[in-house]
């Protein structure tokens, strides 16, 4: 990654170490390992201190790193990462304790205390919080990986046809990710028909009959950046009831995206959404109203019912995703992606149409 | 799943958990929920008493959580994870004392003691154990999933031709995975020429010219179980020093796979595998020679070179894959999956032809 970007990044999250006075963290979220070094790998972390970032790996991803991180200090560790932790910080005079990530595991960080022979201190959301304000070059990602999403899309539905299983289907889509240069940022949702009352349903064996529903939640992963749409498609015409929640939905998200700015409370926008359809008697939804999207496709602001008093920001990236589910009837959600700028905010997945009627 | 496979397997996990006086086991790791309650979703625990095991979960999951563990106690949790355990265990007059998983998040630990206001004692290992020897619906499942790979990597070389991008072919093999109805049992790896080097090569934009080299490493997913599978192939006549290398190997593959039965150590069949390329005067490769599969794709036991003195077991499923690297110059790895019998053992890949040469 670009010595520059990696270099403010850096900065940030040293002025913050220095705030709380911490000498050493230990970086050990796979998304905060790439945030701060550029490597893409796996099973590696990163130390930084107030000198230098370093990146501890092992000789699968030895190549790979000298190419990603060229500001990164790279050590190879041929024992366990808590080992090598231990060791780079015996030699690293400038390092009073160490701080861990909160998000490592407790068998790991037990690891750690042992071979550092005295417990580490733990810190949460450092850099997650760093990381929810998207810097130039990452906004340019995410939107690329929207149009690709929106173009793999359109792709997808025009081979869409009765007698395709879900799981054809979202191969197909997942397919055309893979020819469009990108990756799934999850594993793709189909749902046909009243399966799509599963939020997180699992594409199956269910084959599309005629006047069926399609739930379609998907997203791709460009320069390891994630989209996230979610779109809901009729085959035919669609029943009286469909239609109804369907523009229930619409307008629910539509009074949330009214709500985005900068300053306003998570909760806010999150009850927008929720009060639509709580007016229009239907069964109100268990899950966020919206996420924050980067290099995760699940991270910081997460826009809920219990959200603490967190407001939006400029820079942040967002979903806005209500819906309505009724098992053994339907499921209807529709998704789009947001980004907060100083005065509202920019739909990121604007030219994705908000349905099709397909005609097969 | 099947209340006949649950009952084996909870019998089993509390008999360890009565013999270690665990009154309570907080199950926190994925594949550990989905083994003890059939429980294929995201974000949901299990917690094992003597009397029951309950399924800690949200709105979302409720509906299929309904229909997968019949022999499960569901708990809709509506706040944290940490408040609803502590709700439950505050209800169960049985209860002594909390256990984790080792695996949790220091974070969810730390919330769990919180809310539990006294620190829970944490375990590792205990399912994971019990997981490592299969019973014959898993290895079922697994043969199955091997039988999948090989069809799908069967149709997706008779569609390789050159000035194919690595991740178009990826993405092609992807398909024909999800059109076989199995998704991946992780992200696929192909790589071109001096990219194998690199043993988890991300596929790229790089294309297939005359000569080269490919290397697939790949699984299916298939009913929760994982196959995992490595080939090399040339696109045309191989060079003399990729023959060579090639061959030594396939010699070392056959060497650990020689020394498999049950009750040998694992340093004994990952050290055969070293001691070939060693004598070839060939780098020795940095990743283990293997290790188990099943619902995940890497579990117990791992056949490392610092593995402990734990021995192989009539019932794990592992995969051999020794590979040689020589950075910008070739990469070749081979790697198939064996069952332990009683004897020595069975391979699973068996149908998967070693090497294809490629006319076009």
């Amino acid at each position: 990654m670009n010595r520059r970007i990696v270099s403010q990044r850096t900065a940030a999250i040293r002025r913050r170490l220095k705030r709380r006075r911490i000498s050493c963290l230990i970086v050990t979220s796979p998304a905060n390992v790439t945030y701060t070094t550029g490597f893409t790998g796996a099973d590696s972390w990163a130390a930084i201190t107030a000198a230098r970032t370093y990146l501890l790996t092992d000789s699968r991803y030895i190549e790979q790193a000298q190419k990603e991180c060229p500001s990164s200090t790279i050590v190879q560790r041929t024992a366990t990462m808590a080992q090598a932790v231990a060791g780079l910080v015996a030699r690293l005079k400038s390092v009073r304790a160490v701080t861990v990530e909160k998000s490592v595991s407790l068998d790991d960080f037990e690891a750690l205390k042992k071979q550092l022979k005295s417990r580490p201190k733990s810190a949460g959301g450092i850099i997650e919080r760093i990381r929810s304000v998207k810097d130039p070059d990452e906004i340019a990602a995410i939107k690329a990986s929207a149009d690709i999403a929106t173009k793999v899309l359109e792709r997808t539905m025009s081979k869409v046809n009765a007698g395709m299983a879900e799981i054809e289907l979202a191969g197909l889509l997942d397919f055309q990710l893979r020819k469009a240069g990108a990756t799934n940022s999850f594993d793709t949702i189909v749902a046909f028909g009243p399966n799509a009352s599963r939020p997180h349903h699992q594409p199956g064996g269910r084959r599309l009959r005629k006047k069926d529903t399609i739930l379609i939640d998907f997203g791709a992963r460009y320069k390891g950046y994630c989209s996230d749409i979610t779109r809901c498609f009729v085959l035919g015409e669609p029943a009286a009831f469909y239609r109804k929640v369907f523009n229930v939905v619409e307008r629910a998200q539509a009074a949330a995206i009214k709500a985005i700015a900068p300053g306003v409370k998570l909760t806010t926008v999150d009850s927008a959404a929720r009060d639509v359809i709580r007016a229009a008697d239907l069964p109100v939804y268990g899950h966020g109203t919206g996420h924050g999207l980067g290099l995760e496709i699940h991270e910081l602001p997460f826009l809920k019912a219990d959200s603490k008093a967190e407001k939006l920001k400029p820079g942040q990236v967002i979903t806005i995703e209500p819906g309505v589910y009724i098992p053994g009837k339907l499921g209807v959600r529709i998704e789009d992606d947001f980004l907060i700028t100083e005065n509202g905010c920019e739909i990121l997945t604007r030219n994705c149409p908000h349905s099709y009627q397909l005609s097969r």
